[in-house]
């Protein structure tokens, strides 16, 4: 026994992605059905269809920002039943046992299990050598990879939380930001406009730097209190030493220089993008103030929890724009030329119908 | 009433450091005069030298890893007296109450004065518009600049403490490494083979990574438990993940991509070199395993007097072999051969007969 599944997949790295059909597994003992409602539509969707990072495996169904409604649970699933508002994201699956997972840190465990694009380990039931995402009806996962979705959230809005949230959120945390701290944030898109939302609500006093200022009314009303244009030479040079953290969101390497002397003493450069190519980093910039560049890769799922919680205390959900599975190609195109704000989330519902 | 100094000098990027006499100021109520009986020479000397931060001024004096015995000290210097056993490193003052200052990290205040090299407020007394370092025979300095070096270390192995001992420590410290860590020292030279010692003293597991295996000997007897050749790919596949700390010593900028990949989950790759040329850092090694490449330069003076006694306790000194004044243009010529093991010290009691 299977279950049905509808969605949209990339069948090459050349093609439009088109409708698919395929099957889910049944669930086992500790697994969870989800209806899915709502798939948020990252950038990393895009890089994988497009075959980018050259491991892609066709037909592949993206998508890793998903909310939805439990269909089914197994026999031994305690923390979800049927009815119940959930959420997964960028992982469905881990060693369990590993330094890594002990930690909640389960996206650096080694045997990590992508939500779509990795192997599958329940193939023979699935019917699907790799995992597929969220660009699809419905989808069983283990009840550990499963998140709650807070009452107070709408499920179209929260589903980009499960991605652009917790990557955004986890080196905020880890990185200590609190009240009156200086947080900077490059790049107000997807990933950038969570980022002023979760900094502001802890506390932050939030710049955003963009190259124009055609985004600085959404930023003051997301709660940044400041906007720097990084072309502005003047303004940056007077920004220079102000930030304890810096959130980088842009893939570009070019500017990276001029961003890491906006740091102060001891301040840190996250560096959040998918990027292939080589960053040109100047040493002497660092010494002179101990600074710092680090990477982060979304979050363990005790701290997507811990996220998402946050978010339910305090309104935040993304800016989104809904749209129908068909219109994905359209949004596609739109998110290369950033004409988003500030995410797509596709409604799935219909094709389940 | 000034003090008479001899010295040597560079007097032009592209000339030999030559003979130099000029005068020190006299104690004012905060000073300390120190006779110098040994510098060693850093890299940064040779840099400073040739002009190759386009920032130097001539006549100047090298040499910022001083050690000496106090000669006289002004009415109000409560901390030394005259036959103390002295240090001076790379600064002899700063603002005093900037935050930089408040937190003893007095290397990062924009006011703080460059032992060689910098401005120099007492000008006047002085007769030298710029700081002048400790190719000399005397310098006279501010107390609150000045370093007890502890009885049970000999006086020429200790100078390099100064600079090459404190900007190892400070990272080491600074990133908290204890028993058990493991950390990796790119580089035996000057600032790596105090790093190995450091570390090892630390209880830390020691590797050395270096392009041969010349020094392996040398690096385990320093402490070292390991050595890896960064050209044999094997053995760097098989490091990676494995260090909680880099301290890189080396300035090539090539090498950094596969280095970083050596790095744990959350470790940092300390960068000490003063490199003038952009390195390329790929962005997914940090993300993928949360790593993070940091800057430091030396130290504040608290830690350096806490460095200091640190290797009291442990017997730790730097290797050294030392040289006459008139034999700096030959080590300088040696240092850019990498041939020396491990630091030169000049004997400049030599200069004040």
């Amino acid at each position: 026994m299977t279950i049905a599944a509808k969605a949209y997949a990339a069948h090459a790295s050349d093609k439009p992605l088109a409708p698919y059909s395929f099957t889910r597994r049944s669930p086992g003992p500790g697994d969870v059905v989800i209806d899915i409602h709502y798939c948020g539509v990252c950038h990393s969707d895009l890089h994988i269809a497009r075959n980018d990072l050259g491991r892609t495996r066709y037909p592949l169904v993206p998508g890793h920002e998903i909310t939805g409604v439990v269909r089914a649970v197994g026999d031994s699933v305690s923390r979800f039943r049927p009815g119940d508002r959930v959420g997964v994201g960028c992982m469905v699956d881990s060693c369990r046992h590993c330094s890594e997972c002990d930690a909640g840190l389960e996206q650096y465990c080694e045997a990590m299990v992508q939500t779509y694009g990795s192997p599958d380990a329940h193939a023979e039931q699935s019917g699907e050598a790799i995992t597929q995402g969220g660009y699809s009806s419905v989808i069983t996962v283990d009840q550990d990879f499963v998140l709650g979705i807070p009452d107070s959230l709408p499920l179209d809005a929260a589903a980009p939380l499960l991605c652009a949230g917790i990557t955004t959120w986890s080196p905020l945390v880890e990185w200590g930001v609190g009240k009156g701290d200086k947080v900077a944030v490059i790049g107000l898109g997807g990933l950038g406009h969570m980022a002023v939302k979760l900094a502001a609500a802890l506390g932050a006093e939030v710049t955003v730097i963009s190259t124009s200022d055609r985004k600085k009314a959404d930023a003051l009303a997301m709660g940044a209190s400041d906007f720097l244009i990084s072309r502005e030479r003047e303004a940056m040079a007077r920004a220079q030493g102000r930030f304890d953290l810096i959130i980088n969101t842009v893939s570009a390497p070019t500017e990276l220089g001029a961003h890491v002397n906006l740091l102060a003493r001891d301040g840190t450069m996250v560096m959040l993008g998918l990027t292939t190519e080589a960053m040109p980093v100047m040493a002497l910039p660092l010494l002179f103030r101990r600074r710092r560049i680090a990477g982060s890769l979304i979050g363990g799922i005790s701290e997507t929890q811990a996220m998402l919680d946050f978010c339910g205390q305090h309104d935040i959900v993304c800016d989104i724009e809904t749209i129908t599975p068909d219109q994905i190609n359209d949004a596609y195109a739109r998110m290369e030329r950033s004409d988003v704000r500030y995410r797509f989330v596709i409604d799935m519902k219909a094709l389940a119908a």
